[in-house]
């Protein structure tokens, strides 16, 4: 008989010969094979668990007997019986090789598993996060081999991990000893290690077996909006997303008016920094809390953000980024301390990683939605935009891509807009108006049912009707125009010039009465003629920078747009075509993204790798600079109407009617509709 | 004509040909040669002088011409106009080859100058500080290559000055782009890279060229004792030294007492932790003040203690030091930021080096002791004694080197004595009794008379006299002992037994009356039975410790003594043997080394190199943990007699008469003198 056996590892197909005895995690290890275990082997931590295969195997050439592995011993009879155990699982540090056996290592027991990453195109994430957590058994002090508690704790990592470089701070120190003594000379130790770092640093310490869950947040940094992802760093698993309006909005609704204010008021850019720390502070209590965790769990914290929000962040004056050449502090990515941004929430040794900078007005959120969207794998001509109070625009394919950045205002996200909000339980975010009876239905966050459905009233009966968001508010303008309620140069007709008691006068103009809660004590939800320009100016300055980078480029269409927004519902990519925000293309080749700056931190967050590919890609993007390009002014003045008026779209005609109405300040009543054919 | 020319450079004697119009400098730097720059060869920081010698150099074979260099320029003129030049010296970055030269680097021209440093045997100290300034020129913003201003000074950094891996915190970064611009794209960058460190750090940022000097602080924090010696990292000159009263004696004087205050008192080792911090912090604005220099331009600071101080430096609570197994925390050397110990005195950026512990009660101290004095390069066998509150001993050779702590308690630093206090002026330092007429005689600190000695009473006037240091006490005792006041015991004598009217009841015991300012309002300056009891315990303890070191060697002589100290005065060998604090050994064979632990922290702030060798050097150290050590208790109780009772000193006797009195508690009448003849 012999004395060793096959084992053949699935889903990885690698095999090789062990004694016979040889446990089945210490055969995985020797061949490389992507078999988790936090505890070392001990039988602690059940992450090493697999499915032994019996019988035959005719693709391998195999039969298994019964008796391959070894019988289910103490630890594991223990371990199912308190923990519980899969039928037909073992614990591969205990299951020893008798036989010739097939091992499936199933998926949560790898540690670099795949997450697939929910999106218009499904793609998948490799778990390599920066931060995990291993176990130890760290040798007891001599005082005849006298050596300090912290180098005894060094040499276990490297011995029984592997691990070399370690690091620790004087946190970690001071609370050594007595964690040591407390688990008897076990620990377990979370570790870091960013994708510049020669060290690992230890974050935080436990004594014995600790297998609380480690957790990250990525963060999309806007100038609206903030929000977050809290991840499992083990699986990747989002566990909560939220977000908040960034308390900055009280120094200047735009960028450039933020920088306005540090320059006119001296320590304004301090009082900034503060605000938007404490903010982030608080986003992450408030998702820890929603998700049930302790934010002293949260390790890393990885943000994209624009430019100024960077600097802001960081607490440098941004006063450069608003005057030619835009200067940038620092456009390289940065590892910091949490304890350097002021952010007690996170654990007190907490890491934060942010994306690099493309220029000094394309920022590490363009940099994130790079990473997400990839427009540099891309075969076919891809335009990406997201959209925001400063919207990243990317455009190009495999050959080449170019950036910029364009200063749209925050209506995108509701702000600015008379009954806007930002995306929560009770705001409108669709819109459909009936182009014959002029009269809306709209659909609120939270509730699955449109408004003039049964049940709608009861449904939202909770949080009311509040607002409207940025995907409404994108909605509602487009059902107006497309039921010819406004005119292609976006003024709102009378109620006589469009037949609708809900055209109401407003000031020397109009607006439409989306929803009249006040009977029930909310709000009336309108959407005014100055709700209408704020559209018309972000959507201009959305297409103008799209113009621009195509312009650059040599292309007059593209293949295919990314639509990606803020945090919260999606933008319908109908309605963004009616509203003019992107090139004409057809509908089909108009996806949604979701929020790409908030994946790619998250893609980030998990992935050391994706960290270098990114800080390799941002210095091939080539990035144009809308603030000072005369042709970038000139697209903005032309794409005020709604549609385009010099720049036919007949894909869009083959979709959508839209009215040739117009309520010029003289004309009167509606003139009448008919199918539009251009081109 | 050759268009080449033959340069050599002395004193290295590197020699190389040079295309004619090489600068000096430039032809430095491709051999080799060490010739300081920091504005990198533009003329403004002069640290490049170079003085050419002219005429016949038989020993070089060459005629050096009049015309060898170009001609003197106006870069150097205005040089010299301005800031001053030494006649015959040229500045090598403007100064070209135009034949064959002979060029003299001076001293001060050197980066690694060496620094003599004064000791019992005078060594050099290569400079080769981790902080030093950088000049360089930053290539401005293009919006067209957009890249951060951080970014390109790291590439001004690399183009420059061939420095790769550079790091910045935030606080640089927030600064970084004012300072450029204010500098016009010029700045001087102040370095710092730890032995350890693979980046250099930004430490600071000065528009254009700065030529301030940096500052290092080199620390020898005892329990009692805390001193400091300010020292320029351009040249390693100490610029001031001072000391101050370690503040944690109010929870304890010596060591064990400290650990017990943590054990019984919960947060006692945060106060004592907040307590030396403070400390630390105002003796470095103090010593900035002395030396009449800005504490903002201290850099780096390395510290040297004992392992409770080490631990309560840090942070760390000192239970485990205070009982077997003794662990330490953490053995190793640390490189800390100065803010993570709150010494806000220091530069913001600026870093802490802690030198590595040998065991849990052989700190960071007796490593710098062993760094200063080098026994492992001893041929003889070598014994050093660190005197200080928690004594540092070493013995051994180049074979082998042992050491041990001992606590001797804080006497010899002249606390715990009725009259002591820390060396500063005013106190006694030096004391000669006479033996015919027990008349005293002594030197105070701040002057250089005998107290007997005319315009003693007018130079002390302004101190006045004050009390006795830790050298003044030793003297007092062991003049005590041999003009017969005290006998070997350590009993003091009455007036009747003594004859003289200096013996003065006190209590049930008799006190020596040292000098009486009481008529001025000073104090009575007495040592009494408690005093010398004190001594007798510090210098037992100090002995015991020896002779285990050299029972552990398996030897029962030592070939040579040094004796080193806390801060300010020397001890005196002489009292010392009397005393009996070391063992028998040729009194010429006996030096001083000054403050050993704070000149080994000296060479370590001043070397980087000798900070890796002294992580080398302390793991082939051989600890003895006196506190478990049956035979340390034996030779205390043995040690306590003046002289030693059981370990006849033939050495001793032949420099020094110690006088055969007896006064036991029933004995009356003073024996009469006689010369001690033992062995």
């Amino acid at each position: 008989m012999a004395n060793d056996a096959l084992v053949i590892f699935t889903p990885s197909g690698k095999r090789g010969r062990f004694a016979l005895g040889t446990p089945v995690l210490t055969a995985a290890r020797q061949l490389g094979v992507d078999l988790d275990s936090v505890c070392g082997g001990r039988g602690i931590c059940s992450k090493c668990q697999i499915t032994p295969g019996y019988g035959e195997f005719p693709k391998h050439g195999l039969t298994v007997a019964a008796d391959a592995l070894s019988d289910w011993n103490p630890v594991e009879e223990r371990y199912k019986r308190i923990r519980g155990l899969i039928d037909g699982r073992r614990l591969g540090c205990q299951a020893k090789v008798m036989g010739d056996v097939v091992i499936d290592v199933p998926p949560e027991s790898q540690v670099h598993k795949q997450v697939i990453r929910k999106s218009a195109t499904e793609r998948h994430i490799e778990m390599d996060p920066a931060t995990r957590a291993v176990f130890v058994e760290v040798q007891e002090p001599d005082m005849h081999e006298p050596t300090g508690d912290f180098e005894r704790l060094v040499q276990a990592l490297k011995d029984q991990w592997q691990i070399e470089g370690v690091e620790a701070g004087l946190d970690i120190l001071r609370r050594l000893q007595p964690v040591l003594r407390k688990g008897e000379w076990k620990a377990t130790v979370v570790l870091n290690r960013g994708n510049h770092d020669a060290a690992h640093r230890v974050l935080d310490i436990f004594p014995g077996f600790h297998d609380g869950p480690l957790y990250g947040l990525a963060v999309d940094l806007g100038s609206t909006t903030i929000a977050a992802h809290l991840c499992d760093l083990s699986d990747g698993k989002v566990l909560a997303s939220s977000g908040l309006m960034n308390p900055q909005i009280r120094f200047g609704e735009d960028l450039m008016s933020r920088v306005s204010y540090a320059m006119m008021n001296p320590g304004g850019d301090v009082e900034m920094t503060r605000a938007v720390r404490e903010a982030l502070d608080s986003l992450a209590r408030a998702i820890a809390q929603e998700a049930g965790v302790e934010p002293g769990a949260i390790y890393e914290m990885v943000i994209v953000c624009n430019p100024v929000m960077h600097h802001l962040l960081l607490g440098i004056d941004p006063v450069e980024l608003g005057q030619a050449p835009f200067a940038l502090a620092t456009s390289g990515s940065l590892s910091l301390d949490a304890r350097d941004l002021d952010l007690p929430a996170l654990n007190r040794n907490a890491r934060v990683y942010v994306l690099p900078c493309i220029a000094g007005h394309v920022g590490a959120d363009c940099a994130a939605v790079a990473l997400s969207e990839e427009p540099n794998k891309s075969k076919d001509m891809v335009l990406i935009v997201d959209v925001g109070t400063n919207a990243e625009i990317l455009l190009g394919n495999e050959t080449r891509v170019l950036a910029c950045s364009s200063p749209t205002g925050p209506a995108f996200e509701g702000a600015q807009i008379s009954s806007g909000q930002r995306a929560a339980p009770g705001a409108i975010e669709r819109v459909e108006i009936d182009p014959a009876t002029k009269e809306p239905r709209f659909k609120v966050i939270g509730c699955d049912l449109w408004s003039t459905e049964p049940g709608f009233a009861e449904a939202t009966a909770q949080t009311g009707i509040t607002g409207i968001c940025g995907s409404g508010i994108i909605e509602a303008v487009a059902e107006m125009r497309m039921a010819g309620l406004v005119d292609p140069g976006g003024l709102i007709g009378s109620a006589e010039q469009t037949g609708t008691a809900r055209a109401l006068p407003y000031g020397r103009t109009h607006s439409y009465l989306l929803h009249d809660a006040s009977a029930t004590g909310g709000p009336k939800i309108m959407v005014t003629q100055g709700d209408i320009r704020a559209i018309q100016l972000a959507k201009s300055a959305l297409y103008a920078g799209a113009r621009l980078l195509m312009d650059e480029f040599g292309v007059d269409k593209v293949d295919r747009v990314t639509l990606a927004g803020a945090f919260g519902a999606h933008i319908s990519p109908k309605h963004a075509m009616v509203l003019g925000m992107i090139p004409d293309v057809p509908l089909d080749r108009v996806t949604s993204a979701g929020n790409a700056a908030g994946t790619g931190a998250r893609i980030a967050l998990l992935n050391r790798a994706a960290r270098d590919q990114i800080e390799a890609t941002v210095h091939d993007i080539h990035k144009v600079e809308t603030a000072i390009e005369p042709r970038f002014q000139e697209h903005f003045v032309n794409a005020n109407a709604i549609p385009h008026a010099v720049d036919p779209f007949p894909e869009l005609a083959k979709i959508v009617t839209l009215p040739d109405v117009s309520f010029n300040a003289g004309g009167g009543g509606g003139g009448g509709e008919r199918r539009r054919r251009r081109g």
